[in-house]
């Protein structure tokens, strides 16, 4: 069932990813609006890497394998594999395919197009029906402090140094909104908090200017990224307790947000300590297309207070 | 057999990179030098792309397929068909392990490394044992002017035009020797001009500051790159033509090089019209890694005047 709604939601990787293609199936064409990171974007063998907007891109145009969640199906790494026996760094693997976007996206950025343009015009080529929009044009990026004392850039620190317990999330850079962001938020019935990472996908988001003053005035739902006491993917569960000393659970992760959440959408039986917030128990584990399009119909109904 | 000799060999692709191999089989590791053409090198993508040092590189690393001569040995193109579909031009065909080799080369220009360094950093990481040098790190450029008028740069002109028929051909740009160049074939017993194309293969060294002069001190050996009246590979024997009003044979390579040239290999039975010079009469057919050999040791030998 397609529904006369325009819903903006903020979006990491691959779990809100998931989520975006399912509220893409039951919305019309061009009523969804993703708001991405873009703090975990970085600098590669030359190449300007948006991971997060790429995996919303991929997924979207279906590309994406189902089960992994990021890059592209099929993908092969024979680039990779020359990389390293030429000595270039090889501990962010990029798909041979993948690097058709990075290629394209870097030489348009290189030539002054901002990254909201270059972003249109792949998912464009890609057949991507849904609006990808980065959070912002700037280059603003996240730097995590490690309790033993180092400052890395994000991608490093997750990805090549594998998480180390973390001090500090910072944000650094100019966060001026790209075009049409809080035109979205403005204009949208309901906001959605997809299930990622609150303290390196969605905050990056909420601190462009703008967007988080534009969030309090939409019914917001946040769809919990801890099941069964673990973040679903990623470092979450650490982060938790470093960040704020608390277990992994999805009052936790609505309490770093606030009272700019509204709704909030966890796992069956995982409700504690949720209160002031409607609360919808679903199965939120998105293995499928089909799971993802089934979560976000029971979403948008528990934002629009249908009853079920 | 090896030999205690000095060669400076200069070469265009896969003709003059088989000669290459042949000859680095008859010599002590490090005694060859190539010295190679950059008129073809070309932006595409984003990318600074090297065709002939790549394909010297490929050859001499033994990673090229033997029988097409360029490109990598079980190249795969995702990467191009990811770019087609995204709208990136695909006339000129870029393998994905070929793009680590780009990739490398463009970080490091765009760093303000000289061609050079790059060049003999990636020859170093491919193990590659000879010298192989740009004839210059300057961005000198061959341009086509065809004879209906249009001007292009060689690659438009050669691969997505493919070879319409020639005016004119004009060397653009600076053309400082790069480091080693000169000295390389100031210490050389023998300069050898590779079966590469005059025009747009060896005369574009040719142009480098100091090269002519440089060559003009030693005995050189031109290989015939016409076979059977016709051009082994590319378009030299419609150039021929076009550019010298010439029948394609062997003596019109020579005549176009004048004096410069002391010694000449040509294929059995080719040698009409080659006077003034010291003729071999060999086969000249590149079409195996021994082929090549065999061909190389034979004009060290003509080459010191022994007899065979």
């Amino acid at each position: 069932m397609t529904r006369d709604l325009r819903v903006a939601a903020l979006s990491g990787g691959v779990g809100g990813a998931r989520l975006l293609h399912g509220l893409e199936r039951c919305l019309p064409p061009g009523r969804l609006t993703a708001i991405v990171n873009v703090g975990d974007d970085l600098e590669h063998w030359g190449l300007s890497i948006c991971p997060d907007l790429d995996t919303v891109m991929y997924t979207l145009a279906d590309l994406a394998p189902v089960a992994r969640g990021w890059g592209i199906e099929g993908e092969t790494f024979h680039a990779l594999e020359a990389m390293r026996r030429l000595g270039a760094p090889d501990w962010f693997a990029l798909g041979d395919r993948d690097l058709a976007t990075h290629l394209r996206r870097s030489e348009a950025l290189r030539r002054g197009e901002p990254l909201s343009a270059v972003t249109a015009g792949l998912c464009r080529a890609l057949d991507v029906r849904s609006n990808v929009l980065p959070a912002t044009d700037d280059p603003l990026r996240t730097h995590v402090e490690t309790r033993d004392g180092r400052t890395l850039p994000f991608q490093e620190w997750l990805v090549r140094e594998q998480a180390p317990r973390v001090a500090r999330i910072r944000l650094e850079g100019p966060r001026r909104p790209a075009p049409r962001v809080l035109e979205a938020l403005e204009r949208a019935d309901v906001v959605v908090f997809g299930p990622s990472n609150p303290y390196v996908s969605i905050d990056p988001i909420l601190a462009v200017d703008g967007v988080r003053d534009a969030c309090r005035q939409k019914p917001v739902v946040m769809v919990s990224p801890i099941v069964g006491g673990q973040a679903v993917k990623g470092p979450l569960a650490d982060m938790l307790q470093d960040l704020a000393g608390r277990a992994p659970a999805p009052a936790a992760v609505r309490d770093h947000y606030g009272a700019l959440v509204s709704h909030v959408v966890v796992e069956r039986g995982e409700a504690a300590g949720l209160d002031g917030v409607r609360v919808l128990e679903a199965e939120t584990l998105m293995t499928t297309r089909e799971r993802s399009r089934v979560l976000a119909e029971a979403l948008l109904d528990h934002a629009l207070g249908n009853v079920r």
